[in-house]
Order: structure tokens, then C-alpha cells, then sequence
């Protein structure tokens, strides 16, 4: 899978990507993410890509052109299954989202920053709008690297032991069940008996019933979905 | 603002800290964020933290042993309002949520790694668990940089223009309007007439039925919260 991604400080982004599961996916060669910094397309030799809204307020907008330029540029070598645009009143993200967006080849993100893009961008290029919860960034970076990382690991190969995303909490709308390691007791503090003993069908129908009994007391909503 | 952050890939974090917003609040000295790797407190020469779970199944579970020391050591020094573990079934974050946790001095941030952290420790220390979003990531140190940047930019003084804040998504239950800036015709696409003529009352009604028209597309629930 590649993707590239689209901000005005791609250097934000360095950390997530070069680390941990993301560094070996990309080790791997099953994923590559390159970052693009938008005022390679700037409209003037001071860099500029934003500018004050139309119609007044606080906070700048990201300008039509160097979004235009940027985007044509990457797609004259690329053709993009999705153009996603990271914004707070996207499609809320989430697991099933997750798999689907795993499947594909080539992803380009776009960062808002600031007050966000240029509608007319969003109106002509974009294909799919996404927000990663109910609360607003500073910009789009952080929301880019937790759809990256969640996409990334569900890529065949990724992960170490392929048979571990499958039991993740949302993966069969159940959160996940509580775990435990050594040592068995902890300051008094013990490990149910059931797990110690390690019957695996016991050991599976209590896992389930926790998850259950976790689903049903914090999310109800998710058993509801279908 | 303190915000101290456990975790096994503390590096992950550097990035999206000391960028943008958040250099910005931290130069400002409104906000200390300080991140400390667990295997400081590993049980033996190795790094050790984590351990296969009881009961079997793919996944280590980070050890409560180096979590009670890393915690304590900490609460030695600071007496935390909150300590947070990100998980994803935790409660779900929002903007109200990021107000809220804005409010306080002294926040723990656990974030968990591979299958999560042992349930004694989550039983017996974690004040709140949070969740970003339906979805699972490699850790919980995005989601760390997530609610960070969310309750950051919320504190008085990180943002250059104080009011910028109030007017985004989700502060009244409303997502944001579109927002243009120059040109008014790019492309033969043009901005709205009446952000052009620019008298305030009429922009702000222009706006506030545009906001109201994209959440009852998008987002009917959010009409729906009191």
C-alpha cells in the first residue's frame, strides 16, 4: 500500500511514522508513506498557502491553489483510490472503515490546518471526508498518522502474529476482554482462577462472557449495531 | 499544565510534542508535557515489561510490576487529578471531555502497548480510561498525542486568537461552515456571493444555517445531545 500525505508540517508527522509497527511495516515494504510539504506549491517566495477567510473571523484558511497544484502533481504518477480529507466534520472513522480502507493500493491524505481547506477543493477533489472522533485538532497530522496506524497493522504481514488483530475489541463489535500476566498474585492482587488453570474452552466462554459483560455495561451501542 | 506520559515507545511521541501547537505551548510555559519509558522500571536487566497472558492467546500484556513502580515513583512527586489509560474501551472522547480534562493541573497519561496492560493495574490506579474512537491502534501513544493537541489548544494563551477556538466543530453541537479564501474565481469555481459583500449579519446567518444544514446531513445525532 502507499500513501501520501499532504500538510504544512510534515515534520509532525516523522515520529509516528518511523517507529514501532509503522517503521517495520514500512521495513517490510507492505506499506510506504511519503510526506508532501505544501509549500513546495506555494503561490509566492514567502511560502504562502493560507489566507484570511472570506466573510471574516478568526483563523486562516488553506488556499485553492497550492492544494490544486500539490494534488495534480502527486496525481500525474499516481492514481488515487481515495483523496481524504481529515476534518472534524468527516465521516466519523472507525473499525469496519478501517478494514475497507486497508484493502486499497494508493491513499492520498490531505491535512487541514488552521480553520481548514478551501471549500472549492473539497467540492472537486476530495472523495472521502473523515474525522477520527467528536473533538477538534490542531490539524489534520495527528488524525493522518492514527488512520495510517490503523489501517497499516491490518495489512497481511504486518503485525507479528496475523491471528492478533482479529481478537481487538470493535474487530466483532465486542471491547476486548480484561488480560493478565505474571506474576499470578501481585500485592494480593490475584488473577481469576479460570486463566491460571488453562483449560482453553473455559478459558474461551469466560473471555467471552467478560467481553460480553465489558460491551454491555460501557457500550451497549455497539451490540445494537449489526 | 503537567502532563506526564508513560510509555514502552516514548520516542513515537517526540514528534507531534514538539511541533506547531504544541512547541508552542510548552515555549509559552503553559503546558509541560514530559514522557517517561517504562523499561526504566523493568523488572530485570533485559527491559522486561511485558509477558505472555494467562490463558494463552497471540499478544504480551504489559506487567503490573514496572507500571506500580513507574506510577508511584511519579505519584511521589505530583499528585495527579486524573491517571488515564488509552484504551479503546474506554469511554469515547469528545470536545466536551477535552473541556473538561483542559480544566485540570496534573494529568497521567499509560499508554498501552501489544495486548494492553495487565487489569489489576487498570483496577486498582486508572482514575479514567479514554478511548479516541471505535478503532484499534498499534498503542496508546497516538491517542496520548491526540487528547493532548485536543486539551492543549484549549488552554488560554496557546492559541493566538482566543476566540478561534469557540467557533469550531462541536463546540455547540454544530459542525463548522465551509470556508473560503482567495481567489473569488479559481477554476471558474466561485466563492459564495454573499461572503464576498461581506456585512457581518448576513454572513453570520449565511454561516450558522450552513452549519446547521451540514450537521443535519451529516450528523443528525449531534442535534440530538442536549
Amino acid at each position: 500500500m502507499n500513501i501520501d500525505i499532504i500538510s504544512v508540517v510534515p515534520e509532525l508527522l516523522e515520529s509516528p511514522l518511523n517507529h514501532s509497527i509503522m517503521k517495520r511495516a514500512q521495513e517490510k515494504g507492505l506499506l510506504q508513506v511519503r510526506t508532501h510539504n505544501l509549500r513546495q506549491w506555494a503561490i509566492n517566495k514567502h511560502g504562502q498557502v493560507d489566507d484570511y477567510q472570506y466573510g471574516g473571523g478568526a483563523g486562516m484558511v488553506m488556499m485553492c491553489e497550492p492544494l490544486y497544484n500539490a494534488i495534480t502533481h502527486l496525481q500525474s504518477t499516481t492514481t488515487y483510490d481515495e483523496i481524504i480529507y481529515l476534518t472534524p466534520d468527516g465521516a466519523t472513522f472507525n473499525q469496519s472503515m478501517a478494514n475497507r480502507l486497508s484493502l486499497h493500493q494508493n491513499l492520498l491524505f490531505i491535512c487541514g490546518h488552521y480553520k481548514g481547506i478551501d471549500q472549492r477543493i473539497r467540492d472537486h477533489f476530495v472523495t472521502k471526508e473523515i474525522s477520527i472522533g467528536d473533538y477538534v485538532l490542531s490539524g489534520g497530522e495527528l488524525a493522518a498518522a492514527v488512520i495510517v496506524d490503523a489501517i497499516g497493522r491490518l495489512i497481511p504481514g504486518v503485525l507479528n502474529d496475523e491471528t492478533s488483530a482479529l481478537f481487538d475489541s470493535f474487530q466483532d463489535n465486542l471491547l476486548a476482554p480484561p488480560v493478565y500476566t505474571r506474576p499470578a498474585d501481585f500485592n494480593g492482587w490475584k488473577v481469576p482462577e479460570v486463566l491460571l488453570q488453562g483449560d482453553p474452552k473455559k478459558v474461551e466462554a469466560w473471555r467471552y462472557e467478560a467481553a460480553l459483560a465489558i460491551t454491555k455495561a460501557k457500550r451497549p451501542d455497539l451490540l445494537k449495531e449489526e
